[in-house]
């Protein structure tokens, strides 16, 4: 096959940061359609991707055959209405986290995949395919340290924008460790319970943080997640391993030492562009190599799903105080492999 | 003064450790008397104190007027009968930590020295002594990072002695981190619970661990505390500060650097008695010199009774898996300062 | 432009790298010639470029115009006989290090250039896009840490294969050196002189290495450089820039942390390929971007005959034990910009 | 033997430091003699040591009695009126380096301690109690990642007072690392040369500095020694090791690790002071116990001896920019053992 063609639905800062990927650093893909209700957003995502063209739904673009996949960069709670008809379409579709806002929707989008017979989503848990989680997957699955006991992680943001409200710490932050946790663990979520810090004052009023998210897989692994969006210093997302036999830990900035002023220092990230930003590429490149052949290689609808279901718990969690256990629905066979 | 005069009570490991560094390494002082009921054990020690005699009991050393001051070095269930004389005969402590095992029999030590009209006792927290958090105090202390929102804590041993069962993982090894964890928020404790990791399959049968301590102080710090008493690797106690601001981090090993076999690497203590050397001798010089002066240089009975009144209900979170408030009785103004 | 239509010239490890590269991870490219005198290495080659053609030599593949320019992958004695007709058929060129082994064909390259009228060739210096040198030339231009003073470089392999023999220490390994100089310090190297370490009797006989070169620049800042090819441990270039505040290094590794059997350790790389991976990458992407803009964007074929110099110098100062001048001729005004 | 009364001759900042050393951190010894010709300066030298007397010349604190051992700690040419009177005493010594300025007057020094045929002076040559020092000379000598084959050492100051001069570069110190590269490799300097870098503009004007100094030992080890004494950013003495199959470092600073403001950094030592604290405490505690047992524990005269010659052909290097051989006479066997 030669290029890939993709419409990137939404063209806000994720969206056009997609179009800037796609058309510079993704070999065998150009975008040529872009999905997006707002035409000024749309007119100036287009400078980068001269070739494609607007179209103010995903229905248009569906109708004019604009495109071989598509890659949804909206915020969660409209991914529904995009996901529906690419599915109906059979188009491949990458999908930003969340699959959806809540569970019942994700399975609803898994019960369509499965009606439909075939697997066409990917969703954007993009720090799977970052070298460091690799690596601590691969040392885990080895067994040479053990089995893995626990994880602790944190994720730290210098700040956030004012939309960003207190749900959000679990599903648009801790849904990362969520996933990840799965990812290196092969195990699901059981429960969720939430503590606090004390309340960071230079974080947004409404906010009520850092907390403390306490994730328990079914075999056993306990992970600490700090979750932290108004630490000032950088944008930092570490993860340490506990196993039998001793600790691994990744994330820890590498770069440049600079020796000045009586001190030793070296650079951390400010921004999760710069951190993952070789995820991201490799996300979208082996995305769109599996999409050519007519696979998905990445985490899937189901994953999605499940994310989603640890999430709910997980607002409960921090509403409620408890210790929340998470409900699953039974595994579709489509997804066994 | 010339040289202070002390009795060791307690020749066993700690004992005869403490009995070569006062010889060797702390300036002002000698031992001059071992107390120790096993006359092996005490011949054994002499050899590294010629001039010190040896005395079956506390009584017979007070009585004989062997010493200016005690360090009582004995397992915790057996301080009480020793500080008891020794508080009436008005000598100068240094008592290995726990003060005594319970907050009851704690509290009647501090009540006993309150009515002696003086502080007498010094408790062997001796990581307040350890530069690491001696920094990390003094960092907190400035504001310069903004206030402390948490503590994560690791406290990792290669492995532990048969004689090890479950409670000690509280009343032996979070113990230190209930005190420092005051130390450096200059905050009590108020409410502890404790969560298991999966099981270490490598620890002894009975212990059910690494477990997860979570410490909330009373202004608002959120501590958490890894106890992990096989972890085979090696003997790590590090602290990670989760400043308004940002992080700060105690505790990661430094030295030789090697790079070999693919590898840059660094060696990690085995055991707290070289990670914690110098903290050791510090305490007992500062001890020492202090106690010329008829002062008190370090933690006091009242922080013994504190930390005791926290392990106590540490010890009912491990066993019950709730979340269990603290109780102190009201501090008596002798150690008001 | 639609894609750039490559030839690649050689089949060996590195040709046979870079058409993966460019079939793989190269946006806007693609290989349309594999240039290679032997069929069998070639034939192999083209398994990753099943669209291009074999040529046995570059004449025959400028008169079947099979490319638009031309990627130069054979040894560097090899270089001379490729590089004339492509400039003379006006094609871009990237070509590996060396431009040519020595200072007067390297000069007769310039001169055909020159001839031409117009740059045509990028040499394979890609230490340019490895991230830390970018990182360190800007920290060195910022003047921030005042004037550079000094640089002490480290460039070690585990390893070299039986053909590698005592001048290709300077020729193929320093070389890379003599350019990131000049590249860090803007200013060209005046003289060399080389030192003998004791030698390693686990490098191949005919070696007499770890040596350690002295590079002075004409603005007087001194390069140490230890050139170390049979270290075993791993792959490692790193260096420590002195200036008149502080210090900056580069290269020191990074990745998971593990921390078993006492040791905190951290993985080398074992091999150039994965160390300077990603710069490999940007200087053939930054390549083919410029390219499709009649631009160069990296080192020019005046940047190669001034290492050609200096190589020169620096192989009679490995022959002689003295310190040699490095002579250079008058550059033409085309590479002035 | 009880407490080892000890001279300290010299009562400036090092004589002054040596003093509360030996009063605060050394066990069994006692300052009983200061002395100095400066009244004042003895004064406030002897509030530290409040039994010590004060002596105008070392003739008359040893017609007084006056102690059991002597330290040295005046500058370099004052050594020698101490040195003569004290052996011819037969007082034990430990000497600050060098033992005098230069080689005749130290093998003038040597030649009496042979004719009192007993070893009585240590030289204060106190990296060799720095544990990074120690552990690198343990790995050498343990063979296991084979021969050692190169040092590079660091030698960095963030500023020099006004009374430095440009030989004292060699003197005063590069030969810490003249002594240290011996002491490491079990091998006397068999010839130096001097390499300037660019000069620091914030050097002192009379200084060309920063220096590399080439140190040749007699079995082919290469020592380069950057030597910097202007470069503000802190105090930094480090050395990496080049073995047949890795390498080594030591002297990269550990403490705290803050993550503020973007940067991940530790502390650097700004003076020596701290850097060698411990090795000053435990050269002095060593020397003290050995004493009382009538040895030498460290370096002797012929150490201070074999550096006198090193530094010699040193400093004739720096002004000549040649590489100088260096010339011993030969060992007398008291120094055989």
């Amino acid at each position: 096959m030669s290029e890939l063609r993709i419409a990137v639905v939404g063209a806000g800062l994720m969206g056009a940061d997609h179009i800037i990927r796609i058309q510079k650093r993704i070999v065998g893909a150009e975008v040529t359609a872009v999905v997006e209700p707002d035409e000024g957003r749309a007119k100036a995502a287009l400078e980068n991707a001269p070739a494609a063209k607007w179209f103010p739904n995903i229905e248009a673009a569906i109708a004019a055959k604009a495109m071989d996949a598509v890659l949804i960069a909206t915020p969660g709670q409209f991914h529904e209405p995009v996901l529906v008809p690419a599915i109906e379409a059979g188009l491949p579709i990458l999908c930003e986290k969340p699959l959806t806002p809540d569970a019942v929707s994700s399975r609803a989008i898994v019960d369509l995949e499965v009606a439909k017979g075939k697997q066409l989503i990917q969703v954007g848990f993009m720090r799977r395919f970052d070298q460091g989680y690799i690596n601590l997957r691969e040392l885990i699955a080895s067994g040479k340290q053990g089995e893995l006991l626990g994880l602790h992680c944190a994720h730290r943001n210098p700040a956030v924008p004012d939309t960003y409200h207190n749900d959000m710490l679990i599903f648009d932050s801790v849904v990362h460790e969520i996933d990840i946790v799965r990812f290196l663990t092969d195990s699901r979520i059981k429960s969720i319970e939430v503590k606090h810090m004390r309340r960071n004052k230079l974080s947004p009023e409404k906010l009520n943080e850092p907390i403390l998210a306490l994730l328990e897989t079914e075999d056993g692994v306990l992970a600490t997640v700090e979750m932290n969006v108004s630490v000032q210093f950088g944008y930092q997302v570490k993860t340490e391993a506990v196993f039998q036999k001793g600790i691994a830990e990744i994330g820890r900035t590498a770069g440049m030492n600079t020796f000045f002023d009586g001190q030793i220092a070296t650079e951390e990230h400010m921004s999760f562009k710069t951190r993952f930003a070789a995820a991201y590429d490799t996300q979208i490149q082996r995305w769109v190599d599996a999409t050519k052949l007519g696979k998905i290689d990445g985490p899937s609808a189901w994953d999605g799903y499940l994310a989603a279901a640890a999430v709910e718990a997980g607002v409960e969690a921090l509403r409620s105080g408890n210790k929340v256990q998470v409900v699953y629905t039974v595994k579709p066979s489509l997804y066994n492999s």
